[in-house]
């Protein structure tokens, strides 16, 4: 029997207030009651204005996290045979890798529980966009699950909702409160998910610029070090790798477009930056589960992550060979004058493709799988004038106009022969 | 028509969270949307935390009180035709200072609304204190109160519920979200009561010490400062005092006991320190009305303050006369040495007082009239061996055993001989 001991929440609230730090046995007190509804929704806002300001110490980010996960069930995969390993994207406009790393890190005899949600971003999340391909289905019993791990490898489905509660309701306070800044509320939320998970081993893309959640690289990186200390603290190997989101990934911002970039990307193709990205996140996750050497770029070029993709979309039902859905309308917008394209601003493409209906505005929207934005040049490219430089999609004739105001002057070009170095995709790795 | 703009609640929490000021506009949509419901209880609590840790200018403190007041009814006396002039005290033990304070500027022909209220103190609030008079009622209409004022000057009476009726929705918040300490919110909380009962002008008395709410002196001081700017900023001429509350004041702490107290004074007796007090607040009321030169000292020892008292309180169908309640049990504590009583400290005498039955531990708690504590000596005051020093007072015997548990360490006798200087009861004023 446990006994819990039992605190008042304005003493949690005033300590927090007055800079102390909270034990673990205030944390495990407060996020119970929180969540058996002793503590009101007043009270915790008010902790997590104190925790924004004056921050947590990494034990009480830790308690804090361990906490929000016994609010649900913790998933265990210690039965599967086989290491476990996952990764987790802060999220940004064009970020598709998570398709084609999971076949490409499976075919290694690894499994990887993508376990993933939906999300209100620019386009829909990863599970919206496999939803392109006809007959897939995200939503998997534990069974089909483990099945699914244990013989091709890789799954991307929902994560049940099961998983860690209390953030859903934290978020949401914290959402409606001007709490979400806080970093260790950031790294509570991710890393709690994750670790309920049941993942051995983590690889983080922590992104910055334009068009990431944390558009800063410093306080990208504060997060980044903090997710990874969280998830070793949990027993969870963790590594981040801190990437470049001021310009979209790849050639594609959508869904079905998306789909149809990331098998490009299986098939050995695909553009170089998507292309570098999967690689460097599955060097990362195969050599976090003892696999130092494995030879991703041969698993791409093979075919070898193809057919774990293959085989792991018929799982689902899926169809990975039937035609994707295309725009009903699309508008293509050309250089007007030659030169070098020397800007592409991730932030207002990715309003742009939520406007042509790639994202959604309310948890209960449908996305609009044939909505986004193909884009035919990327910043360093020479450019003669009348090319495309990209083409938006959408069902719906209307909102092309409004999609082509967000993107008046987010791009540029250059007069030729104007010295440009684009910056690194991947500007810093934490360990 | 006053068109109110829109603003949007996330955004001003974001902003005090960021270390910006609020405007005008922002402040007094966000507690007009609150009163309304439009702005939720979490996400003021969040902002309450914001506004404790990171401040407010003197401004924002100015809006946020007439913001306050502009939820309910203002107070007009403009038409008695004679000046108005208020005190109001932060609270201490053994504070009865109001009883004789008003009678006493009233007899001077100025007119003093003193709208109070009950609380969760060491003792009742004022007007408990006064229901320990046979047929005393707190309970006035409108006209009975101008009436009053017209004729006797000075009124003694609950405040209706609608006067700043956000402040008490706010206060209630604070109560539960560990957000009572900031003094923005503090100073705009009493003063939103004060302005909006609509006296011209105010005297403060600010309480420092172990028997005040604000213990700290410089705390005090920055609370003093505060409202006195914030009053005159409001139109209503302010000064404070800042006096000394480590001591209970006079030699009562209860309710009845405080009655006769204060008739003491107003009979030119009375403990030192009440007189001392009462004195130098009633000259800074008067001050402030343009009476710099009023005789106090002679109206009390005349009997002038004495005949408003007895016409103030036949008005509200009180008995002047009538013996006032004598408690049921008693116990007196005598000196276990001869020397010189060196302390007598406020904070666990008021708790004493509070756990013999003077005070309230919820609002619909009655208080017990009789109960609280006799003194009978003072610091600095020579003792002998076997003499009272104070007599605790209940309706059950039941109370005193835990009242004493209080007091252990709560006084001490020094050697005979000892040299002891009282600290002075005025430490500062602010104007």
């Amino acid at each position: 029997m446990t006994v819990i001991e039992a605190f008042d929440a304005v003493d949690i609230i005033r300590a927090k207030r007055d800079h102390k730090t909270l034990s673990t046995a205030e944390i495990q007190w407060l996020i119970d009651a929180y969540t058996r509804g002793y503590v009101a929704d007043e009270q915790m806002s008010a902790l997590t204005m104190a925790i924004l300001l004056n921050g947590m110490q990494r034990e009480e980010i830790r308690d804090l996290t361990l906490a929000i996960i016994a609010s649900g069930v913790r998933m265990d995969f210690s039965q599967l045979g086989k290491p476990t390993v996952d990764k987790h994207s802060t999220g940004g406009v064009g970020d598709k890798i998570t398709l084609p790393l999971m076949p490409l890190v499976a075919s290694f005899g690894v499994a990887v529980p993508q376990l993933s949600g939906r999300g209100l971003g620019h386009t829909g999340g990863t599970l919206d966009k496999l939803e392109s391909i006809r007959g897939w289905r995200a939503d998997l019993t534990n069974d089909e699950m483990f099945e699914q791990l244990r013989t091709i490898g890789g799954v991307i489905c929902a994560a049940g909702s099961g998983l860690a509660p209390a953030d859903k309701r934290l978020y949401a306070l914290r959402d409606a409160t001007g709490t979400v800044e806080a970093i260790p509320l950031i790294a509570s939320s991710i890393m709690s998910k994750k670790i309920a998970e049941g993942t051995a081993a983590l690889v983080l893309d922590v992104k910055f610029g334009s068009g990431a959640f944390m558009q800063d690289f410093d306080r990208a990186l504060e997060l980044a070090r903090t997710m990874v200390d969280l998830g070793n603290d949990a027993g969870v190997a963790t590594t981040a790798l801190l990437t470049d989101m001021n310009v979209p990934l790849g050639l594609t911002i959508g869904n079905a477009n998306e789909v149809r970039e990331s098998v490009e990307v299986l098939a050995g193709g695909g553009p170089s930056d998507v292309r570098e990205l999967t690689l460097e996140l599955a060097r990362e996750m195969l050599r976090l589960v003892g696999q130092p050497d494995a030879d991703v770029e041969a698993a791409l070029d093979s075919g070898r992550a193809m057919d774990s993709w293959r085989a792991a979309i018929l799982a689902q039902d899926g169809d990975p060979d039937a035609p994707l859905p295309q725009a009903r309308e699309s508008h293509t917008v050309t250089a007007p004058a030659s030169g070098v394209l020397s800007r592409q601003d991730a932030l207002p493409f990715g309003v742009a493709s939520w406007r042509l209906g790639a994202g959604r505005a309310r948890m209960t929207d449908a996305v609009v799988h044939a909505a986004g934005i193909d884009l035919h040049a990327k910043p360093g490219d020479a450019v003669v004038e009348g090319q495309p430089l990209f083409t938006l999609l959408a069902d719906d004739a209307a909102r092309i106009p409004r999609a082509l105001e967000s993107l008046a002057g987010a791009w540029e070009i250059a007069p030729a022969g104007t010295f440009f170095t684009p910056a690194p995709l991947i500007a810093a790795r934490v360990d």
